[in-house]
């Protein structure tokens, strides 16, 4: 497929509130929205959770806001029942908010392995059960779960879904009202992606939802050293278009973990750079 | 299959001399194996070099050293023709230097994205190439080339191939005299790594070696902070399990990068500690 053009404008841009998680609280990032040209917020759960649930869904109603995520829930393995059952019952109250707020998807991360424990496969299979489980329950509140794959490098203690194949595994495996969430900065790296974003693309409504940032060379910390987009070497553009060739034109979110750049620059100049950005070069 | 006992000694262990590789140089590494009974080597370029490597190969020899590998050659991507053949050009190198020490296997990493490049395709196309053309010098030259895939957190910078599968894939392509170098590190996550493993094992001679670390939880640098057999969180019998079921009964390499902990301590205490963890918990 050919290369997209330039999006030219804000029109499909979603703000990550993660992406001025130190700048600003949920009622500094709708306005910052507001004033961006941005029409649509994924908040974080603490942001949420520190403004009031109710009272953040009548902000993002008042203000015309769509809410293209709520960011997050999962981690499911844990090295006995209680565990597993303390996590369900954090997601289920997830899956609360996420109807609350009218939140297009749930990102869910799997979670890492369980604690104490080396065994890889037995944490595929806690994910597995896990999410089967709370799906049963999302259904009912209408809300689809989004699994996010994450880089391989938060394999042990955040996320053990590390690839899209494996992530469309799962949605294939445990059927309607679960996709998946495409984040660029996890998923650039793997010789298989257009196959599996093609492979997701065959199933209406699987994408969920698109993540930018950019992998900077060098990366100097593992969690926190996100770059703006463009400023890295991820081609954006064409992974783009293999989610658009697959039948995704939702909003497209700009999630931005920087603790050493963008997270100590004031929030309007971040906003600046990334609603440019995300006409010009994404 | 049964997860295998512990091997209870170092008769199948090599030193890559990463592990100390601000410690000792090349003679100290080769007198500390022969103090510490580990019959192997796997010896870095710049050590190699410094010591010279005619004189290396008679070291090797008068003590009775096996080398398992040598690290390590590649690098193929470039932005022009100049460029790509000059890292072919240093490959050769390379294969002339495995071939006069006699290692079982020249250590080859695939390189990252061409400078100032974001196409991650025209990469994996330039490696292939690249391959494919060292591979000729290096059968005349009787040398194995072990692909290494290196973990997907280096695919800009270090090596663009980072699965067994992919590493697979091109040894299909490119016929004999080429394998895989199965480090766990780089693997662990990889919900298709016992598969492809098994894959590697149909081709008798493809698995050309077992490198061994560990992922500690956190990781603090993408480079430095690789941990000691047993201080992390990989099952390295479950993978060592696969590997011998898939055939493979050579050397195993500890390589540890470590530049806040092992890399500070004594070079004969480093050894004292890979030793007994050889022995006892892979």
């Amino acid at each position: 497929m050919s290369r997209p053009e330039p999006l030219g404008n804000t029109r499909r841009m979603s703000l990550n509130t993660a992406t001025v998680r130190e700048q600003w609280n949920l009622e500094q990032c709708v306005d910052g929205c507001l004033r961006h040209g941005v029409p649509a917020i994924s908040p974080w759960r603490d942001k949420l959770q520190a403004f009031g649930v109710q009272r953040a869904a009548r902000l993002f109603a008042d203000n015309g806001l769509t809410v293209s995520g709520l960011c997050r829930a999962g981690f499911f393995a844990a090295p006995d029942a209680a565990g597993r059952q303390k996590a369900l019952d954090d997601c289920r109250i997830a899956v609360d908010e996420a109807a609350e707020i009218g939140a297009q998807s749930l990102c869910i991360l799997a979670g890492g392995l369980a604690e104490g424990s080396k065994d890889l496969g037995d944490a595929h299979g806690m994910v597995r059960d896990g999410l089967a489980e709370l799906l049963d329950y999302a259904r009912t509140a209408d809300v689809n779960l989004g699994i996010e794959p994450l880089h391989p490098m938060y394999a042990a203690d955040r996320a053990c879904v590390n690839t899209l194949r494996h992530a469309n595994d799962l949605c294939d495996d445990l059927g309607d009202g679960i996709g998946v969430l495409i984040d660029v900065y996890h998923l650039w790296w793997d010789p298989q992606l257009a196959m599996e974003i093609a492979r997701a693309g065959r199933h209406p409504g699987r994408i969920l939802g698109f993540h930018v940032s950019d992998w900077l060379v060098p990366t100097r910390d593992l969690l926190t050293d996100r770059g703006m987009m463009g400023d890295g070497v991820i081609d954006i553009p064409r992974l783009r278009g293999w989610v658009e060739f697959a039948g995704y034109d939702g909003y497209i979110e700009v999630e931005i973990f920087s603790a050493e750049n963008w997270w100590k620059r004031d929030g309007d100049d971040v906003m600046t750079v990334a609603t440019q950005r995300f006409a010009s070069v994404i």
